[in-house]
This record gives structure tokens, C-alpha cells and sequence, in this order.
């Protein structure tokens, strides 16, 4: 018995006890260079404090030490899966996202529309983050578009955001991205990974192609990028590895694609975190795993706005009450990696981590953050540890070996 | 993507940014029975606390909890390689250490001169640690022992200390050692491990009974010992991973061997820490990542001498703003392994590590030593993940997964 999930799912057992994961997309930080404190030892948090005084509490590593996952890697492990053996392609994602049903064979890819000068050279990756309406009739337009043997699928996300499915025979995802992640270059041509990835190949270059005539006057989305090529995952269920009714509730696509390619239950919810809450109240009776998403404070983050950040920590901290009164079994609150506002982007530095729960041992942290954590009484574990440790808590599992 | 080399490899990116790793070999001690504290909680250390301040600080399992390393697989751990998996034969590291260019087939032991007596048992197992004058005339004499249908290469080391070369076809290094470790033991007949390995032991076998001929009448070196046959290994190159130009500084002879042997360049320095120092600031343009090895904290542990260790720990400290000068964007230091001096040799002690850079987020840590490190922001991690952390802070390790 060497794999974790298999070990849970002979262990697990279905009980009513309730378990609510609270993910702080980005939650940690570094020191702001002025105070020499993190944006969580900044933020005013009484609430969040006063849990940590009834939790245990640790750091946890997304992936392993130095390795900085984005959100697919960072909430697979968070969902016990190990992100080194599970990989989602991004394209996958962001299909998933906005309900979009990927067919088994299917090839997603996340496209932008950007800008491109008169010679084709990129010039803004975003296209001015033109509006998410904009986006949506030049999706309708690329979408007539025909390409040989292949049906082309193109949706709007948000924003500049889109996503193109190929369908069709004998597809596959092992092609490079036509998308240079940078300006001042122009969009590549894609070329295959595979020796069987000939028709993929050609037939994105051909629907990119097709898709820069369509667009050409419609500066500043006069271009398109696409990457992240790829096709649904098989990973092994949630429900089935932990004999959970498990649901998610996430106010941003991305994360309820995340949720729902390991098989949970999506709750439509609004934009705010009040709106997430509500969800959670209104849903709590009808299911025993509630996965609830933050995303301002990894937005914040990536925007360099440590004040902003700090203000966000301390919105959530306000709704944390609510949380609480409904009586969850166990209550984790932990981020899927660290967004240092410092840094404007995702980072490698471990995650603090709280698990309160009747029976979790509380440590002699009482506050949440970054340096507090290193105290607790997990230690530093690698985040697919931390269901283990909240089935556990929830008395989900049974005794492993005579 | 489950393999960390792999890994890294994927993900790593050339930029300019410098590593300079620090290593002061057996530096984690136990406490002085009569007062209770380490070599380094009794070393003035006032340039090293000071930079615990500003770093990231842990403690470093060398392979894992309870295994005492030898310095191969020690250095291994310290460049990202698992030394469970990669494996380093002392006669190899030897012979890479005195620069003998070992062919592919080539089995190399590292000899020791010792002194036998009237009845061919061992009573000095160094020969009284004769001169590499001394030795490197005896080896001139054995390297004209004529072995059957193998040629044998001897060249001396350092004091009594010499390799062994055995060259020929179908040579293979699954033989056991002629070297017993200690005293009151006769030299042990070689014999084979494997079914193919009869040739290799023969010629072993062959050439020792003739040395001893050959030095019956040098006493103190009037016998000799051979361990540790070994042929050059497979390793995955260290600039080929981790994408950096890099170059190892240690005065003494194995651990250039060990930096060569994962492909470093070698740059010539002299014996004290000074001259490293100054080599690491002549070649500070050229390379972008920096091995430099402090031999004397493990010379001084194995020998015993508590106070002669705290003296060197104390005589590294005084260097150190030295390097901080450079302006490295990372400098980690920390050990191999340990070297208590109580315990007069290696021994399966987690190390302190720091790693200090413009990212590294410090912890509470504000001394360097064994106590002090446990409650720093890396936890316990094992050595081969501190590569991956400084890649990370060094800014050269790309995002894992969307």
C-alpha cells in the first residue's frame, strides 16, 4: 500500500461529520521591506487568531521546497493528490471553469486575445484587457471558423480570456503553444511533441491563421495566443477516495474547474465572499466537504498591492464567525501557495496552515501567519498531507494495520 | 514529472544571478559534556548570527533521519542529488581528487600505507601518516607491479593516503575491500560480490601480495590496504540541471573530486581559507554558482578536539563578510553532515542550514547553530532539497504546472 490515495480510500469511511476546507488563494507572503511584516502579520485578524489559539497549526508546502506550482498543482495537493503525479493542463482548466463540457478526447487550449503591431510582433498580451462582452462576439465570430476534420469550439472566459476546443479524431495535447508569454515576439508557430501529434498540430496553425483574418480589424484584439494545449485528466474521484458528498464554492471559473475535475459538486455563488458564504449556509445541510475559495488575496498579491492584501486578509477574517457558527466537524483555512505582494506573483515559500477540530491538539500558536505557524504542532508537511490530517480530525478514518 | 532532477531540470532557467554555497564540512556538533553546548553554541560567531537574522534558517537531514553520510553521499544531498539513488565509490572520489582521469572501466580503491607486524597484523592503520613525499615514492614502486592482463596505476594522495587504478577489460567493481577499518586485523583477501567478478579480484588480490613484497622492508609503511573499488559513475551533470556555471573551491583534494564528478569546474586554490576566499573573489565574474568547502570544522571533529573546533568555526566566521561582500543574491551555508567532536567522527545529526537572500522570507532565527535553527522558516528538510530553495531564491526556477 504505497500510494497515499489508495491508502485513504481502504481507510476512509462515510460519517456525517463535516468538514469545511476555507482555500486563501495566494495567502502567503514576505516582508514588506518598511516593516519587516508579512502582509498576514500585518493585517488585523482577531478572528483568524482566535482559531489558531483552538487549532493546530503547521506550514505546508504546495509541491515540495523550492518548487512554486500554479493553481492547478497548488489545489490538487490541497486535495490530497500528489501535483507531481497529477497534472492538469491549463486549457482543462479553464474549459472546466465556464461549464463548459469537455468531451474525452477533446483538446483545450486557454487562448488571449492580444495586440499585435504591423509587423505581428505582440505588443500587449491582454489586449487591453478588453471587456469580457468585447470577448464574447469575437468568440461567436472565431467559432464559424472552419478547419479540416476538426470541430473548433471557441468560448469567452473574462476579460481578454478565451478558450479554444478542438474536437475531432485522433487529437492529442502533445503540441507546443503558440503563445510566447511575452511581447515583442510574435505568436509561434505550434509544432508537434508526439509523433501522432501531426493533425493537432496543423490543425491549430490552421484555425490560428483563419482567426488572425477574422480578427485584423479589430485592434486592439487583433491577435490571439494560445496555450496549454490539453485534454481532460483521468484522476481518481474524490467522493470515491474519501466517501465524501464534497461540493465547491468559488466565485472564479478557474477554481470550480479545479474542483470539478476531481469530481465535486459546484454551488453557484455570486462575486463576493459574502455571496460564497451565503452558498456555504444555504448548501451546508446537503453536503459533508465544503471546498471554499478566497481569490482577493492571490489578485492582490499578483498585483503588488500590499495594502490592498492586508485589507483583503482582514475582510475574510470578518466572515470567519459565520463560518464557524455553523458547526463544521473541521474547519482547515490554509492558501494553495504563497502570493507576496513584494514578489507580484505566485512564490515557493511554504503556507501556513490551521486544522480546528474537537480532537486536533491545539499548539501554542495563536496567531495565523508566517512566522507564528512555524510553531504549531503539524510542523512543516507537504499539502497533500493536510486531507489526510482533516479526515482524521473529522473522524473519517479508520485504524490503518492490526 | 516525478523525478526532482527531472524536475528542476524542466524548470530551470539561465539568468545572472549567483549562488555561493557555503559548506563547512561536519560543522553540526553535540554538546561539551561540561557545559552543555555545541562546538558552534560555544563559538563567537557574531558574522554568522548576524546573517541567521536576514535568512531563512532549518536543519538539514544529510540523507535521512538516522543515517550517518559519508562525504559523498553528504556533498551529493548538498547539489540536489538523491544519494540514495546516486551512489560514489571512495577509490573514485579519490582518484577524481588528485585530477587522474579515470576511463570508463576503470576501477579505482583508495590504498592506505599502514604498518603490519611481525605477524602481518595491523598496528598503525596510516603508517604514522608517513609524507606525500614518502608516499609518492612507495607509489612510483608499485606501479610497476605487473598484474595478468591488467595494468595497475598507483599515485599518492596525500600523506599515506594513495589510489589504486586497475585498468583492463571486463573489470568490474563488486569486489569486497582488503581493508578491515581497524586495527589487530590482518589485510582481508579480496573476494568478489558478483558472478563476473573473479577477474577484478584476482588481479586485487594478485597485485597486493606483490605490494607487500615490494614494501616488507619501508616499515612504517610496510603494508597496504585497499577499499572502496569503485568505477566512475552515471550522474546527471550539475550545470545541465540546474542551468549554471559552476565552480567548486576546496583545498582539499575529494571534494573537488566529488564537485568534478557532477561536472563542476575546479578552481586551483590553496590550503587555507584565505586563499579560497581569495579564489572564489578572482573567479566571482566567471561563474554563477560557487561550491566552496571548509575542511577544517569536520578535521577538527573527527580528531576530537572540541576547542580546536570552536577555533575553526570561529576562523570561518571572520570570512564571511568577505563573501557578503560579493553581494551573492543567495548565500546559503551549512554542512555535509555532522562531526561532533565528543563523538570523533561523523555522525547522522540533522545540520544547520541558512539561506539568505532578497526573497527568503526570515524567521525568528537570529544565531547559527543547532538549537537556535530548529525553529527557522525551513523546518526539517532533507539536503537535497536546500538546492531547489536557493534556485528558487536566486529567481531561477519557473512556475510548476498552470
Amino acid at each position: 500500500m504505497k500510494d497515499q490515495l489508495s491508502l485513504l480510500q481502504t481507510l476512509s469511511v462515510e460519517t456525517d461529520s463535516k468538514i469545511v476546507m476555507l482555500v486563501l488563494d495566494g495567502i502567503g507572503g514576505i516582508p514588506h521591506p518598511d516593516t519587516g511584516l508579512t502582509e498576514l502579520e500585518t493585517a488585523a485578524t482577531p478572528n483568524l487568531d482566535a482559531l489558531a489559539a483552538i487549532s493546530i497549526c503547521g506550514m505546508s508546502d504546495p509541491v515540495m521546497p523550492g518548487i512554486t506550482p500554479g493553481s492547478a498543482p497548488g489545489h490538487l495537493g490541497l486535495f490530497g493528490y500528489d501535483p507531481l503525479e497529477y497534472y492538469i493542463g491549463r486549457g482543462v482548466l479553464e474549459a472546466l471553469g465556464i461549464d463548459f463540457e469537455l468531451r474525452d478526447g477533446d483538446v483545450a487550449a486557454r487562448g488571449n486575445f492580444c495586440t499585435l503591431d504591423e509587423n505581428g510582433i505582440i505588443v500587449d498580451r491582454r489586449a487591453g484587457r478588453i471587456s469580457t462582452g468585447k470577448s464574447t462576439a469575437l468568440a461567436e465570430q472565431l467559432c464559424g471558423i472552419d478547419v479540416e476534420g476538426v470541430e473548433v469550439i471557441v468560448k469567452a472566459v473574462k476579460d481578454h480570456r478565451i478558450i479554444v476546443v478542438f474536437r475531432g479524431e485522433g487529437l492529442t495535447d502533445k503540441i507546443t503553444d503558440s503563445d510566447p508569454q511575452r511581447v515583442g515576439f510574435r505568436p509561434q508557430t505550434v509544432e508537434r511533441l508526439a509523433v501522432d501529434g501531426s493533425k493537432m498540430a496543423e490543425a491549430a496553425n490552421q484555425f490560428i491563421e483563419k482567426a488572425l483574418h477574422v480578427l485584423k480589424n479589430h485592434h486592439p484584439a487583433n491577435g490571439l495566443v494560445l496555450r496549454g494545449f490539453s485534454q481532460k485528466p483521468d484522476l481518481p474521484g474524490f467522493s470515491e477516495i474519501y466517501k465524501l458528498k464534497a461540493c465547491a464554492i468559488a466565485s472564479y471559473p478557474m477554481y470550480r474547474g479545479l474542483a470539478k475535475v476531481v469530481g465535486m459538486d459546484i454551488i453557484r455563488t455570486g462575486q463576493t465572499v459574502q455571496d460564497e458564504i451565503q452558498s456555504l449556509v444555504e448548501n451546508y445541510r446537503k453536503y459533508n466537504y465544503f471546498f471554499v475559495h478566497y481569490k482577493p488575496t492571490d489578485a492582490t498579491g499578483e498585483d503588488g498591492k500590499f495594502e490592498r492584501k492586508v485589507a483583503m486578509i482582514e475582510e475574510l477574517d470578518r466572515v470567519i464567525p459565520q463560518i464557524q457558527a455553523l458547526g463544521p466537524d473541521v474547519l482547515v483555512v490554509t492558501g494553495d501557495h504563497s502570493t507576496p505582494a513584494v514578489m507580484k506573483g505566485h512564490s515557493w515559500h511554504s503556507v501556513p496552515v490551521m486544522i480546528c477540530g474537537a480532537f486536533c491538539r491545539p499548539d501554542n500558536v495563536n496567531s495565523f501567519n508566517e512566522r507564528a505557524c512555524l510553531y504549531g504542532g503539524l510542523g512543516h508537511l507537504t499539502a497533500s498531507q493536510i486531507m489526510p490530517v482533516a479526515m482524521a480530525n473529522a473522524m473519517k478514518l479508520e485504524k490503518y494495520g492490526a
